[in-house]
Parts: structure tokens; sequence; C-alpha cells
């Protein structure tokens, strides 16, 4: 990461914390009386890019707000949660658009500046009728307290997820903000996860792109989302240009500074996500270094970080690194057990494909705190990945063989 | 499959069952005071063919094991359990041919005939002096029970797994057998299985290499071991000729009568593999056919039957459907949303990528059975694959949390 050459400093705040931004959560009847129905919007037309599941069953929504976007422009965004509106057929399109249609009507503005994401149980028609009955309340509930939407979109997340940054334009201050839904699980391949992130900031559009899918790569891209992901995993931003700042375009010093401040809002999410995800109880960050490429080092941590027998292990604070050679040796990343390390805490526990005893007690300690860092060295080459992942326990199994019910 | 020419009749039995075949397990202090030690032994050398991991970080047992059976002749396999000797180094080679050293010596045969496997913790030095202290004690227990044996190769096994067959091969009655120890799960890439078949038919080594492949690829290949396996899984069969029968070559009626037995041998223990998955409730058998291709529909599959999301649903006898559409979404097989169709227990449940109702209740019924059949029908082409996988329970967790301990 390049340094900034403006301050970012990160504030408290939500998706309503950049001007002119403002944000809604209600309960519109899809999960019974608890929110589930949220709004952002803007004042003006903004600047927007998004970015969205690579699953080939991608959600009705995820499809509409994808062909909305290629405008480079959007006013507001509608979410609801307790129904993903994914593998819905025809009538799920009719159902997104319907979604969208009634927020543009209550807000005045033309639906094609309305983008939307639903999330939930997949396969069901989603009971739009109580959207649109709703959306009247949803734009009267509008404000500058982000805190019911980033409540409202939420699934089995256990807490709510904002975060917020500042950053000196030279010609103004700009701000960043966001919310978030975690993940069920917090594996590539298993969450749904939703942002929103707005800027007062004035980007051009394919700057705006290029800025979102830079942060986005470090950081939701390490944890939640990639090439394996859910059909509704969705990240937007819109940049309203509300600050008075001029238009920032790329190559611009002021593109760094937003870009530093987008990210610092983004990772902060990201880090909320994992330790959100359901049943955690830590964090293990996967770094493998010394691999032959980049893509056998992310074959490598992603064999690493999906292995229950890795991630059991973890939960129990068990200092069973067998299971994470193993992993390694099935990864189909090259791999030679003379020539492999293994670092848990810092404390060196494999050597040229070997336990290191002395270092069994201190690696132990670590065992037991919520962040555990994992480096494992193939020494191969120069390749490096890393991820961030959680413990498997009881609690996730008990909380998802019971989703439905 | 071919039908058979000569009748197939399962039986009773053990890797024992075949003539002139012996076996014992005994405890050597590994395990405590467990049975942890176990010898298979054929009275006169035999033919020999042996599958082995994929896994990079293979076994020293697994190199020893494997260089051996170049020559396609063996005698006996000793096997330990609650130590894998994997990840152990220079030492580990050692202690591997010292452990088959000590079975050779007792027998008073040449070591270079006998093949070695070992199952347990990885990473930890192999305790071989207690082998060697035993293996007087282990020849001295061989008899015509294989029983013993099938205990002693188990690790976190529920119970043992047998099966025999035998097969009328025109100028005699020929005998298969078999043991395997069950795997920490039934996934391809978490499970250390190991199998050790036996049968008094005289085969060519060529034949039996063909023959034993054969069988795996549609057997234990479809529960536990494939690309992704773990550092120690081992199939050994060996052929001792003692049933009288003449020479069997590739192309020779018997070649498949024997071939039949075996799968009927092979087949058996690879269900109870599956029926004893750690934490278990229940089996399911995932089918995807309608594939672009062979590949595509293995990808599918695999998706699926790697999915925490959907293993957890099954556990629960949850119908969440969108968690097997998602999986196969994610899985990089070409999936269309609406050409897509699942069944769940012969209830057409997803017709044209959107629920049917209807089905629903009925549906919902099969999920509470033990054995669970799911087909998807991804309406691309004539590819077809299938696995069988268990459901991930709170159980599964609470052991793998504390395997060390």
């Amino acid at each position: 990461m390049s340094m900034p050459k403006f301050a970012v400093v990160p504030i408290e705040g939500t998706v309503a914390t950049p001007r002119r931004f403002l944000a809604a959560g209600i309960p519109c009847g899809i999960k019974n009386s608890k929110p589930d129905l949220a709004l952002v919007y803007s004042e003006v037309p903004a600047s927007a890019a998004g970015l969205f599941t690579q699953n080939k069953m991608r959600s009705a929504p995820v499809i509409l707000s994808e062909a909305r976007l290629a405008s480079g422009r959007a006013q507001a965004m509608v979410i609801n949660s307790g129904n993903s509106n994914a593998c819905t057929g025809v009538r799920g399109h009719e159902d997104a658009r319907r979604m969208a249609k009634a927020a543009a009507d209550a807000l005045g503005i033309p639906e094609e500046l309305v983008l939307v994401a639903s999330t939930g149980v997949i396969g069901r028609p989603l009971p739009v009728e109580k959207i649109e009955r709703a959306a009247g309340a949803l734009v009267e509930a509008l404000g500058s307290d982000g805190m019911s939407a980033a409540k409202a979109i939420t699934t089995t997340d256990a807490f709510t997820k904002t975060a917020a940054a500042r950053v000196d334009a030279g010609d103004g201050e700009i701000r960043v903000g966001g919310i978030a839904k975690g993940a069920g699980m917090i594996h590539p391949n298993m969450a749904t996860m939703i942002a929103v992130l707005t800027t007062d900031a004035s980007v051009e559009p394919s700057a705006l792109r290029l800025m979102l899918k830079d942060v986005v790569d470090r950081t939701f891209n390490r944890i939640s989302v990639d090439g394996d992901t859910s059909t509704s995993d969705t990240v937007v931003l819109l940049a309203n240009g509300a600050s008075g700042t001029s238009e920032i375009v790329e190559g611009d010093g002021r593109y760094e500074a937003v870009r530093d401040a987008l990210y610092g809002v983004a990772s902060s999410l990201a880090k909320l996500i994992v330790k959100d995800g359901e049943g955690t109880t830590r964090s293990i960050e996967v770094v493998v270094r010394g691999a032959a490429t980049e893509d056998d080092a992310k074959r490598a941590v992603d064999a690493v970080v999906t292995s229950l027998l890795v991630k059991t292990a973890f939960h129990g604070a068990e200092l069973n690194w067998g299971r994470i050679a193993a992993a390694l040796g099935r990864s189909g990343a090259e791999v030679d057990p003379d020539r492999l390390s293994i670092s848990i805490g810092g404390h060196l526990v494999v050597e040229g494909g070997v336990g290191v005893p002395e270092a069994y007690p201190a690696a132990q300690e670590e065992l037991h705190r919520t962040e555990v860092g994992v480096v494992a060295d193939l020494g191969q080459g120069n390749g490096a990945y890393s991820r961030v992942t959680s413990d498997l326990s009881e609690a996730y199994v008990k909380l998802n063989s019971g989703y439905l019910t």
C-alpha cells in the first residue's frame, strides 16, 4: 500500500456520514417484526460502482443492480433481509424491479437510479408487496443516523457493522462511510455479504470502479468474496460530490487519499465480518509464503482455511500442526516436506518438515488468543498470499442445521 | 458394471478368510492399552498391488510400501494405529523400515516382502521400539480370525469394518476378504483410510494392479480417497494363489469374477466407512447428471459434498435446497439457473431453477432417513458423477476439536 499524501482519520460513522447521504431501516414484515428493509439515499445523483458475486446462480437483485451500474450513476439502494430473491425464476426478476420501483416512486426519482440487494433464504418467492407497502414509511424514516439501516440488512449477524473515515483533500474535507452485513461463515465460498459504501467526494465513474476493485481485492475478497461466492454478494460504492471538492480522476493525488480512506472503512468492515462469523471464537490469519507462484500460495492458503480438521483444531486450541501440513500437501501447490516450515503465533513449530517440540509450549499459549497468526513457508519461491478465517465451532453447526426453522 | 460369468456370494469374513492368510492384532503401547498393532500374513509370497494417497506430504510408510510394491510381490503387512509416522523427516523413513524389519524377522521372511502402514497423529516421532518389542507376540497371535487385526487398525472408528465374498471360478472356489479403517471425515480430502484386501486367487501382478485400480475408482475413491487425500491413505491387495486355481491374467473370464468379488468386498467396506464417519447421522448420495462434461459433473458434486452449509442443513433435515443450488453455482461447472432441476429422495423440488413447493412435504419426509439421495440435473449435456458423503454434526466438531487431548 502506498503512503497517502493526505491524512486519513478514522471517525465514528456510517453510510450516512458523508454529506447529503441519508439512510433508514424499518421492519416490513419479511422477518416478522424485526427490521428487514433498508434504504441508502443520496440527495443528488451519484457516481456509482459495484462488485458482485461470481456465483453462476446470481440472484435477481444482483443481475438488476449490475445492469443499472453500467451507467456509472445511481442515487439510492434498497436492501431487504430475510429473503435473498435467488433461484426465484422469472418472478424474481420482476420482484427485484418492483422493489426498486417502490423505492423510486416513494423517493420521487427515476427507477433506473435505484439499486437493490436481498439477503436471506434462497429459493423462496420474495414477498414484494410487503416492501411496496412499506416504501413510504421507509422514505419517511430517512435520516443521518445510519444505524437502523445497518441493523436492517443483517441476517444472522450478532452485531451491526459500520465504519467511517475522513480525509483532508486540500480543497475540502471528504468523508467516507459504510455499513455491511456479515456472513454465515467467513470463508470465501460460504458467505453472503453485502456492503454499501458512500463518499461525498466527487469521483469520475471509471476512477470509482478502479478504486472499488483495488480496495475490495485487499479487504472483502480476503475474507468472504472471491471466485467462490454466494448467490447474493454485493458491494456498492456511491460518490455524490457533496463535499464540494473538485472531481477526482485516476492519477490525481487525491485519488490515493480517497482510496486509502475507503480502504480503511472496508478493512474495518471486513474485520467485523470475520469477528462475527457464526459461532466464531477466534480469527486466524493464514499466511503462505515461499510458494513457487502466487497462485500456488493462494491454493495453499485456501486448502488450509477451508479444512474442517484445521478449523476444528483451532477451535479446540489444539497444536495439531499436522493437519496444516496435510492441507498444504493436498492443496495442489508445489510442496516439499523437507522444506516446509510453520510458525504459530510467531513460534517456529515445524522446520524442514519436522516438529520442533521445544517451541510447542509457547505456540500452545498463542492458540488460546482470539487472534492467531499462522505462517507456512513452502521454501519453493517468492509466492505469497494470506486470508483471515475463523475457527469451526459446535455453535456454527447448531446455527446452520436449524437456519430455516 | 459387467455381469459376472461366475456367481459372487457375499460371506461373513475378514482379511484372514482367504486360504493361507493369517492375521493378528494386539496392543503394543502406542495407544496406551488399546490394540494398536496389526499383522496380515500370507504363508506363501503373494502377488501384490497398492494404491496410495496423492497428498504431497505422504507419510514414510506410504513411500516405503509403494517402493516395495514395484516388485509386484509381498507376503505381509504390518500396521499400527495411534501415530501416522507422517511429517517425521529422516527418522520417519528409518522407523518405517525398522517396523517392517521387526515383522520380517519375527516371521522369518525377507524384509522386502513386508509392507507397512501407520495411521494416527501427524508429526510426532513413531515410538518404533514399542513395535519392535511387540513383534514376537504379534506373530504368535496370528490366526484365522481377522477381527483383532480389524480392531487394531482403527482410530476414531466406532466399529470394526470387515467384509468377504466367495466366487466359484470353475476350477475351484476363490475367496476374497478385507478389513478397513474409517476416516475422520468421509470427504475425499479429510480422511485417513487404510484397507487391506486379500484373495487366494492366483493373479498375475499387472492384472492385479489393474483390478485394484478399477475397483478402488468405483468404491473408496467415491468416498474418501482421490486427488485430495490424507498423508497416509493406503489400499493394498494381496493374492496368494492358495485356492489352487490357475493363474488369472487380464481377459480371462475369471478375471471379471474375481474383480466383481473384490468390488463387493471393497464396496461393503466403503459403505461402512461412510456409516462410521465421525458424528455422522446420515449418508447422502449426491448425483450430478446433465453436466457439460464428466469433469464438470465431478466439480459440481465436489462443491456440494464439501459445502458446510449443505452438510449442516442435511444434519438438521432441512429442505434448504438453495444451499445446494448455491454450491452448484460456485462449483466452476457450467450451470444455467433456468435449466437446473434438483430431486431429493426422488421428489423434484426444483425445476427450471425454481422451487416446486408441492413436492416439499414429501421431500421433507425423506430428509429424516439415514440414507438420502440427491440428484441435480444441470441440463447441459451428458456428464455424470456421484459421491456419498455425510452430514456435519456438532459431534464431529466436538470430536475433532479435542483429538489430541
